[in-house]
This record gives C-alpha cells, structure tokens and sequence, in this order.
C-alpha cells in the first residue's frame, strides 16, 4: 500500500518543470566541490516532525492529515515505518534520524517499552536493507514524559536519572543495531526553570557522569557512532546547560571530554542563544568539532524555536561555505530538523517543504563552492592580514615578541593606517554570486 | 576648592533622613555575615562614567553639566582629578576604576600619550594617599580611538597589534604605581563585523598572545594584581569573542589561561546575552573564576547597554546571593559602571544615582545574608537533591554506577514519583525576605 | 467531598504566621484609597490554567496532579466545576473566568457541544448562588480546535466564519445566564503565518464585522456586558492583529467601533510587544479604555508567553498606580491569566501560587496608594511641566499660539535651560515606598 | 574640485564589468511595471549618513575619512554641497533628503543659526538648478541639541516647545525654497525615559498641537509637499510615541490628521517594533498611508538601529511588491537612510555601499514585478478566499449576516474542511523568482 499515491517527485532535470514536487536545484549525482551533491549535503528526514507531530502549538490541537493515524499503539508505529520508508525513497533522501519514542510507544514498564522498541527497529531494518536508506542519527527523547520534569541527566531524582541512563543504554544498543552513524544527545530537560532550587554543580557533574558512562558502554559494545550534543539556549526549560557551541566546549573541556564529543548545531537554536548560524558552525569548525547539521531557520522575530524549512539562499549559502571549509560534514549531515506550519497540513505538504529545503541546500552548496573556488571571501581575508606575514607581525605569530618589544616598535610606528573592511561590498559580491546562473 | 559645594551626604541613620543625598540602607560600618558591609560590598566609582563621559547618545549631543568642563587638555585632567576624590570621599567608596585614556588625553604621540599619564598617574596618587581611596582595577581603552577600528588584540592590523600591546604594558606599569588590586581586559573591539572578511583562528590566537605576554610581564615587574576579563556578548562589535562567562572560560581553558584569568561580570552584559546576572555569577562561581562586579543594570525592552544605576532590589538580592556562597568577592569589588541618564544631566544626580545603587546593594546583601543565615533555598535544594545521597544516588555521584547497573535498577523502578520544583513559593518567600524589616 | 483536603487557607492577619497556605498582604475587608481591598482588586482566578490546563509544554507531556482527571467527558467538566469552586472560595476569590471550552467539551456536533455547555453552565450557575462567587468575564475559545487553524473572524474560510459566529453568539448567552460583567474577544489566531498568502483588508474588515455583529446581539438580548478586547502581539500566530493596546485602538477607531470596546490587558503581552505593562496601561487609561487586567509577569529573558503568577513587586505597584489613577479598574478585574510552572504540578502548588500572586497585588495596592497620597510622582510632575501654567506655555496649552508667534519668541529665549528628569531619584523613592512597613 | 577623483561609476551594462564601482542591476532608464526604473524607485541619498556623520559610535570616535574635514564652520558646510551633489550625479541617484542641523552648523543664537541656513540652502538651490538633482524631503533635527533633552514638541519646557515651532517654521520655508516634495517629522525625542516624570496626556496633545500648526503654517505659505511621520519604537528614548505604523494611525486618527499626514517607514524601524518591513507598508496601505521609505536594513540579531545599507534581496522584492501593489511609491521615495560600517570609512565605501542598495532595490523591483505580472502569491490568495465570493461568504461581506443566521448555518455546516495555507511552496517560489535570470 502506499500513504502518498498521489506523489510523484520529479529528480532535478533543470528548472522547466511545472511539477510543484520537482527539484530545481538538487542534483544528487552531480558533482560540486569534488563530491556528488549526495554525499556532500548526505541529507536526512527527521522522524519526530515528519512522521510523528501532530502539528499541535500551545494553543492549538494538531491538525496534521496522515493516512496512518487511523492506526493505534504498535500498529501506528508500524504504519509510520511503511509510510516513512515511501516518502525517504520518494524524496531521495539518503538518511534518516529519530528519537526511541518517536519510532515506538512506551509501554507499561520499562521492560514492556523496550520490547516495543526492538519489534519496530527490526522492522525498520528490514526497511533499510531493501531500500538501502540509512541511519544518520538515532538518540533517546529524555524530555517529554512527566518522569523528566526535572531533568534527566540532571534531574534532582537519582531515580529518574537511572531511567534516563537505562534508556541510552538502550539507545546505543538500538544505534549499533542499525548501524547509526552518529548518536545524539540533546538536553531538552537539562537545564534549570529557577536557580533558586537548583545546584547547578551537582547537576553538571552527574550530566558528565552520564556522557561518559555511554562512551564506555559504547566502546563496550563496539558501537563506533560518532557522538554528537546539540546545543539549545533555553525552550523548553528556561537555560539549558548547552546554551550554544562555546558553552558546550567549556563544558566538554572543563570535564576532559572534548576529544570524545562534536556537535550537532542546529540553525534555530543558534539564533535564539543570538548567533548566526555561521558563527556557531566557525567556532566549532575552529575546535575541530563540527559534527553534523541540524537544518531549518528560525523567525528572527519570533522567541521561540519555530523549526522551519529552511530556505533562505544566504543562510544555506554560508552553511555550505563552513561545511565546505571544514573539508566537508564528515560522518555528520544535514538533518532536516523541521517541521511544516501547522497552516501546512496536508499529506503533500511534507513534500513540498523537503523539496524546498533541500533545493534551498543544494544551492548553497553551490553558490558556495563557487566562492571558494574564486577565492572570493578568502582572498580578501588574505589581503586584510597581511601584516602578519612579516616583520613585526611575523614576530607575534611566532610568539617572539614581548610586550617590551612591542612597545619599542609601536614608539616608532604610532602613526597607524588601516584600510577599510568592505563589508558592503562584500555584501554586494555575494549577491552577485547567489544570483549568478548554475 | 570644590567642585560640589552643594551636597552634604549624609552617612546613614535610618530611614528617617528628608535629606535626598542621605544613606537608607548602606552603613558601612555595620557587620553583615560576619563583615562590614564597606568590607563585603567593596564599592568602586567608575571614573569613565561619573568624571569623564558627557552623556552624549547616538543621536545626541553630550548634556552633562560639569564644573570641570571650562578647562582642557591637561588641565581638564587635573580638575578631574580634584572632583572625583572630592566625590568619592563625600561618598564614602573606597575604590575607583579607570581605563587610562578616562585619566589622561592622547598627546601627539605614543610618547607624549605616556608621559600624560605619568602626571595624572602621579596626582592621582598623592589624592589616594591623602584621602586613602584605593584603586580597585585600572585598564586599556583600546577600543575608542580610531586605530582599534578593527580590533586591538584581534586587529588585522600588526601595527595596531603592537600598539595595544605598548598601552597594556603601560596600563601595568600604572596599576603597579597606584597599588591596583586588579587589572581588567574588556575587548570592545575584539570580535567581528562580518564573518565574511575575518580570520577568526588567527584573531583568537593573537588574543591569547596578547594575555599571554601580560602575564608574563606582570610577572616581571612584580605586579601581583588579579586579572580580569570582562565578558560582553555584542556592542559596539556585531559579536564578541568574550560573548558570556562560558565562552570566555572556553577560550581560557582552551589557551590553557584558565588558572591566571578571572572573570569581571556586568550585570548589563548579562542580560544582553541571554542570562540573568545571578546565571553567569553562578557559572563563573562554579569555575572558581568569580573575580568582580560591574554593577549596573539594563532596561530588559531595550537591545543596547544602558548601563543604569542599579535599583532593582531583586536583582542586588540575588548578586549579593552568590557573592556570600562564594565565600565573598575577594580582591574584586563591586564597580558601579553605571550611568546617569542623559536626562539626569545635573552634579546633584551623580551623587543621587550613587546613593540609590549603593543603598539597593547595601538591602541585598542584608537580604541575601539573612536568606543564607536561615538557609531558606539552601534547605530547599538539600531536601531537593537527597535521593543523591544514598543507594543508588550515592552510587552515581560516586561513580560506581554503569549504565548496566541503572539499566538494572531502573527495571525494578520504573514507576517513579517526583516533587514539586515549588517555584511559586520560593519566589513569594524571596518576596517576603526582600520586605523584611531590617 | 473535597478536591483539595489538605489544604487550609489562613485568611490575613499579619506576616507571623508559618503556614505556606496564608496570606502576609491581602486582606480583603482593609480599607486602600477609599475602598476595601476587594474592591479594588476584583480578583478572578483562570479556569483554564487552573482547572483546565495539564502543564504540557511544546517539548512535553502534561504533569498535573488533579484529583478530578479519573473523569472523562461530561464527568471530568463536572468535577472541575465542584474543584473550582472549592478552590475559589478557599482561597477567598471572589471573581472567575472561562473560555466556553473550558468548562464543557465539544460533542460531535454544533448542537450536542451547546447542550454539553447548557449542563455545565447550569451547574456552574448553582455554585454562583451558593457561594456568592462571581463571573468576571466569559469568552469563546476560537483558537484551539484545528477548525480555526486559518483564524476565526479572520479566516479565508467562510465556514469557519459562520462557525465562530455561531460561538459568539453562544458565549454571549452564556455570559447573561451567568451574569459575566464582560465579555472578552482574545484573537490567538487572528492574525497570519506569512503575508504571502494573506489578504488582510478583507481580514480587517470582517474581524470588525463580528465585532459589531456580537455588539448587535447583545444588545438585542439585554447582555449589558462591557465588551473587552484583548491584545496580544503574537504566538500562536507569527503576527497578530491586536498587537498591543495602541494597534487595537487604531482598529477600533477605523471601524467606528471605539465606543463599544475597552481593553483587557495582560502583563505579559504587553512585554512581548515591546512594551512594559504600565505603558499599556497608560495608553489605555487615557483613551479611556482601561477595562480590565490579566494579571502574570513573563520572563523577560524568554520569547513567548510564559504566564508566570505575578510577584514582582515593582509591576504590580506600578500596574496598581495606573490602576488608582484610572479612577479604579471599574467594571474589570484583576484576572490570574497564570498558570503554575509545569515542575510546580501539585495541587498544593495551585494555591501556593495564587498566593503569592494575590499577595503581590496587595502588597502593590498599598504601596500604590501612598505613593498617590503622598503626591511623589504627582508633584515631581506638575514641577516638571509647570512652564505650561502660563506665559507662552499657557499660549500653547490654549491653542492661542503659531508657528510665528513661538518664533518671535523663540528668538528672544534662545538660552535655554532644562532642568534634570532625576529618574535615579524616582527610583530610589519607589524603592522607599515598596520596603516600607505597611 | 573634486572630492572624488578616483572614482567613476559605470551605468548599467549588464553582469559583465569587473569595475565594483559598476551597477549590475539598476537601469534607471529601463521600464519596469510601466515606469522607468528611475521613475519607480525614486532613490534618495540621506544627507546625514554620507555627508555629515563622521562613523562614530557610543564606544568608539569617527572613522570616516572625508576630503572636506579639512574645513570648518560654514566653510566645511559649503565643502559639503560640493560634495554631496557630486556624489549624487556619479552615483545618478536623482534625490537627496536632510536636517536642518546637516547642511549648516548652529550659530550663536537662532537668528544666527537662520542666516547660516539661507546661506546654504542657496547654494544648495544653485547646485540643484544646475545637476538636476531635487529635494525629495527636509526636516528639523530636534534632537542632536542638549535643548531637546526632554523632547521638542513633548518637551516638558515651554521655551523648548517654541524653539521647536521655530525650527518647524524654519524647516517648512526652506522646503518651500528647495521645492521639497515631503516634509518629514521624525520624533527622535518625542517619547519618554521613565513614566515615573511623565505627563503623557499633555505631550500627545501638544504634539498634535505642533503638526496641526506645521500644517497650518505650510498652507499659509503655499508649501504644498505632502507631510510624512516616521515611527520608531525607541531609540534614543526608551519609548517613542510613534511607534510603529499602527500606533502613529491611532495618534493621527484620535487627533483628527489623519488625512493630513501619511507615513515615512523605515526598515530598520519596524524590526525594532517586531514587524517585518512588510508588514509595515501593508498597514500603512490598506489606511492609505504608504507614504515614503526609509531604506536600509538591521541586523536581526542586534537591538539596536544599526542601519545597513540594504542588501537583503527578499527585503528589497517584498519591498517593492508592496509599493507596487500600492500603485507605486506616488511623491515619496527610496531614501538610503543608511550608513557605512564604521570600519567602512574610505571614501570609497560611500560609493559602493550606495551601488550595493541601488541593485538590491533594482533586483527587488524587477523580481516583484515578475511576481506580480504572474499573479503568484495573488492567485493563491483568490483561491484561498473564493468563499467569500458566494454563499454565505458573500452574505458576510456584504454584512447581511447576523450571529444568529450565521448559527444556523453553522448548525447544518459544522464539518468543515481546511485547505492547506501552503507556505513552505511559495517561499520555493519566491526562491525561484528571486534567482530568476533577468
């Protein structure tokens, strides 16, 4: 049976086509910056918002229309894998990712949630074996059953904490069953709604505690995954300890775990802890520890994390100029970690928005390789630092000078010119280069 | 002569003074948590603010009606001189606070630059011994004058480099002069306009250069003084590198600075980058990196830093909360980089902008003293966090624990209770604490 | 039988007492500007946050602990009826509030879910006589189910309009059954998703219609509710209509519709429009439209609505100053538009909370009332302005003066002088007055 | 002379020149939407940014490197002119906009500060007869001067009110002069620092009281431009009054200027208020208000008026969309109320950063015709809406509707479908004929 009967997707073959669901710009076999297009974007769908939100808000019931959701319980989970597996191999995208519970429902023990777990990943596998679609990611959602509350990692209940430790026991388990590439962690209840009743050193510690337990279980066991911690500011907790790339190093460097951790940085968690997107994936890039992407944009004027396709041209541009500078996304890669509008709920809307955003993606990769391969940006910084190729600049570089030093040179050279920046036109080449034509 | 002939401050006596320019709340002789409050609040005049700045804005021309201002160029330095030891000893603060150029003006060379200095260094010096005000930090300005457009540590520019590098090792020589407690970095300009024409590697690394080769000169010349730097997410750059008190800790423990750094906090500073102020106090608290306090506060519906005079009562609560958990301030103070609103143009209002901050943290301490005294959060926390310390509590945070093993506890206790956070009611007993009589 | 036990609210009579469960500030029968404590407040706790609400967040599962949730359907809305009234004159309320969906659910048609509403309204109505508890306002939900997924009065669906109508004219209905002294309009998805599919005139335009078509019928019926619409700027939608309190003003003024509308106005609305609540206030006040509050506070630090209780004790002053200078709130009331944290999930926390909330206005009630007494913002104002009691101030107030004439006199007092704003002073003034003893 | 000799700007020849200082987009001859681009887009340069501002910033002295700051006085004034209209005819931008305070220093008295005006506002007049170049809008700077502290026309001093008439009076005569076809009111003081010193009632009226002598005094002297208010939330004061667009309607329609006043809308000002650019001109449309714009463009992440030049290709096509749907842009304009970034202070950056904005809007343009011409996002709101064009929809646009005709069809209609609102689609079609080739 299929849940999209009406879909057709039509692979890029130029920009001629009046089909809504045609790629204009992605091409996945086509060769950008010495790699196909699939394996420098290596595109995922996330399971949560696809194949498992309601579309519900704060204020609102869900109003997503899906043709499983005549289903209940197991049966759900199982309709959910047919109809996922349809829509990965319509869209072409080569990768996928989810949370324990987005993929099976919790039982009535513990034991009872994890037997669910294994009937559905012994589906999905089978699924992945024909289809040959694989598992970017797979991480356990530690944030939405009321025995979170107040935290997993660092929850003020060592119970809980127990619970939330078996379940990425589970979680590894589950990752080396399906050959995951990575494994997640991302901290929605790890944070604090008030410091008046929290000891944020005993919570940090015990979150360390568990970061390092599941890197020994997972060398146990021989899952090689990549590990992955996704920063986000606040939402839903009011200050979640992984507030944006900076903070999650200190943390990693502080506890001695930065050789065994990178990040998956997340477009909209970077604007709500007020950076750019690129700013996030530079300070990654620069710690050797940019691990994968979480792909969606946020409204600027908005406070909360809206999880959008993205498909604004600059900010997949800059994305793709980091990616590319940091010699590629590696094991990591671009997880659509966005949802259509609640407005947006029909069946065919899931496929639109996934067009859009990848399409959006694979100009920006574009776009950047050409920028890089002109040397635009980069000749330009060239140019701007020059000074410290030599002479006294080449003396601080080299760590040869003093203070000292530097004082008697700057006696002597307290006239200074500098040069302009250019942003602006800086600004105007890169229009320039997200209009030109393929 | 005096520059403030007017005012009489009163020192306090209770609540019943009409006199405006009286103490409320802050005797500086009374014992709190085991010191005098002159002793636990250690406050500081920022020179910059209160004797130097004109009250200009963006779109406006300075408004400050000042004594001093019929004079220039030395001479303008000098009467300075005169009316800030005039104001600090009316108003009673044991310390002050200068970057360099506040003190002295720019000659037509490096040089000339110095040997200003030396002259106000050397007056300022007879008024500290005379009236034994003392000086809490002293720093660069290395970000007002056109040269540092593009950074001082983190120019493009190795002239500049070298340049900032000859003004630190001035502003060293003069904190070993005037005895200063602390020397304070605050990068204005150490940060970005646009990725798209920065080398941030290069720029961090010459960063750390430059606190490197502070150090060691510190170390040469026998300044013992703590040093500080000052986090601030953004203004006047687009973003800076010291954004909050985790990324700067990550920059340090990167560089391996860690244990020769400090953090100076602003409350303003905060607030701009996402945090309250008792959040980065927490979190340079738990890093053993509390150095010292700019005192001031933001307006939370305005983007920029408004540097106002502290009032909010919750607020001086709460920092003066962490200072006491932290064992004091140590050789840090609390700074008031504050100003008066360019509407607030008058002599009169500097003194009455003083006593309003002074006497709000003067209430907090008192408050937060008492809060601790009857352990109020503190006892909440403890019975908040006990299952941590027994059975398997005990056994995480002793780290006998294995995911295996709470994989095993967590099937025999998957049915688990928690307790209210009770947020409601710590906030109407902070309330209650807040009012409290004296 | 009892909802809530174990819990004894002691009414007000001092700060000695020990129990959580008492109030330190409000005292209903105390006499503030001339009315009973009260009186003036006309407090009104929320249904839905109270008794409705399950504490779900965006990112997780409902954590209440109610009594009354072993009910379903028609039961449930019963026994919330029975809790809600145990809570309301526990805690000595004497006002609540209801959207229609709150209190009865839909059935599976229009007409089943209006005879659902009959029966609860019915029950609701005999707890009214018997305990002398109030309506405030009633309201119809129009924003929850995914029929409204596109607006109410705003949708590009003529169906939906109908339906909603249809609401309107229920709920009206219900409000004179149940005596409501107002009825409300909040638009929570009255407003759009993105301009590119939105025709806003003909949204505009028929949002007035409804409007005047409820004005229509209720006066038809004899409902002599004052009529309140409440602003919010945005969430659930991206952009709403009544964005703040001067935007909703220009609506009605558009449309004709100013005379038969006031405002409902909440905390923390008007932070998220930029705004503090006391600037709201003001702008209603003097057009005249201060109709009634939602009492809350946000969290200034977070983008979307957090409806905390209020307890900061400087909005709720100041919320009262408007409040007294308004000459009262009138026909309004103070309505706890708050809901308990979501780790704050036991029925304790519930009146804890509005404790605290009710203590807080109390407390702000006082200090407001002094304040006024005492004429200290009042006289610093007629000082400041006084310049327009005569002369050419008088000329202009009077409208005798041109652009000539205050330039004949303008060029002879072009030495101007101004006089400070001192709003250091101002604020340490409001701190004197918020620690006073009572 | 020239102040720009190395500089020569390239008409439009299409994408090819290597030359920066070339257009690629801006053809201000070519017809576009059946006007000339020139006609269409009417582009001004703002006299502040470019002539007068020397790049400083609240922590940091002026950058800008400017041939004619070897003058002084109205000797640098009149260095100015020459500048300005060269700039102007290289760039073939057709209209510029100024203050008072821009073209001619304060003398000793306003008597003095008049003459100084005359003076140059003649030879303004002279280099306009002769380049072709014309006044698109003047206005007075009321609030650069210590004077206007506490506002100009809500100024809490009477002598302060007159002196603004005066400079209004003033303003209006040199519009007339110059032949202005706007004249602008920007309220830069016209707000408050604190509600705690403010009579907002009697500021709002004296406010109305100046635009209604503005207006008088201008149809006395024959002066027939059209009059402009340009909103902005805040900055430099806390809170301004005319906010954004809704609010500045409010103002105007409770005063009764409504149709003596439209809008002057800026960018960067609406996303200080929390709208988009968009958003903004769709309000003052649907009132008839769409006056003129301000161009440029902030940075989302910063909270303050960072006024960029306007790069942004969405902006400038949503932009243009809405004034073509306005039926153009009528006597208002495109003025570039933009500056460099202070680290963009060679003269050079003028030119670039002004070919930079021109293209954008060029592109902008181009692009919202095409969308136009296509009927994209008009055809879908057809469709979306057609219920309204029969049936029932018909009966409620045509206001033959009551609540109680809509609930009985509401009874026999209340099984409604939706239709997908479809935004991720047409921002995938905004994409592709954004990138669409010319």
């Amino acid at each position: 049976m299929s849940y999209f009967p009406q879909i057709t997707v039509i692979p890029y073959e130029g920009a001629d086509s009046a089909n809504p669901f045609a790629f204009k710009h992605y091409d996945p076999d086509a060769v950008v910056a010495g790699k196909t297009m699939k394996e420098q974007l290596r595109f995922a769908a996330a399971y949560w918002h696809t194949l498992t939100a309601d579309l519900s808000d704060p204020f609102g019931a869900g109003t997503a229309v899906r043709g499983w959701n005549r289903f209940t319980g197991l049966d759900l989970a199982k309709a959910r894998v047919e109809a996922a597996f349809e829509l990965f191999v319509k869209l072409g995208v080569p990768y996928f990712c989810f949370h324990d519970r987005d993929i099976a429902p919790e039982g009535s023990s513990l034991r009872e949630t994890n037997r669910n777990l294994d009937t559905i990943v012994a589906l999905i596998k089978e699924h992945m074996q024909s289809t040959g679609v694989k598992l970017l990611w797979n991480t356990a959602n530690m944030f939405t059953h009321p025995r979170f509350v107040h935290g997993a990692g660092t929850t003020s209940n060592a119970d809980v904490y127990a619970y939330a430790a078996a379940q990425v026991k589970k979680g590894l388990e589950v990752g080396k069953e399906l050959s995951a590439e990575n494994y997640v962690f991302w901290g929605g209840r790890e944070g604090y709604e008030t410091l008046l009743n929290t000891d944020m050193r005993l919570e940090l510690d015990n979150l360390a505690r568990l970061y390092r337990m599941a890197d020994d279980y997972a060398a146990e066991i021989g899952f090689n995954a990549q590990f992955l911690i996704e920063p986000k500011p606040k939402e839903p907790t009011k200050h979640q300890y992984d507030f944006d790339a900076a903070t999650t190093i200190a943390f990693l460097q502080r506890y001695g775990l930065q050789d065994r951790f990178k990040l998956n940085l997340e477009a909209n968690h970077a604007t709500l802890a007020g950076h750019t997107f690129e700013h996030e994936l530079r300070v990654a890039r620069l710690h050797g520890m940019l691990g994968s992407l979480d792909a969606n944009q946020g409204d600027m004027l908005l406070g909360w994390d809206t999880d959008e396709f993205p498909t604004d041209l600059y900010a997949t541009t800059l994305t793709m100029y980091e990616v590319l500078q940091n010699g590629g996304i590696g094991r990591g890669g671009i997880n659509f970690d966005a949802k259509v509008r609640r407005a947006s709920f029909e069946p065919d809307d899931l496929f639109l928005a996934h067009i859009a955003g990848m399409d959006a993606y694979a100009k920006g990769l574009k776009t950047a390789a050409r920028l890089i391969a002109d040397g635009v940006f980069e000749s330009a910084i060239e140019r701007r630092y020059s000074s410290f190729k030599e002479g006294i600049g080449l003396d601080i570089v080299s760590d040869k000078a003093t203070l000292a030093s530097l004082e008697q040179y700057a006696f002597d050279h307290d006239d200074i010119r500098n040069v302009s920046g250019r942003q602006e036109r800086l600004k105007a080449l890169l229009n320039q280069y997200v209009l030109a034509a393929d």
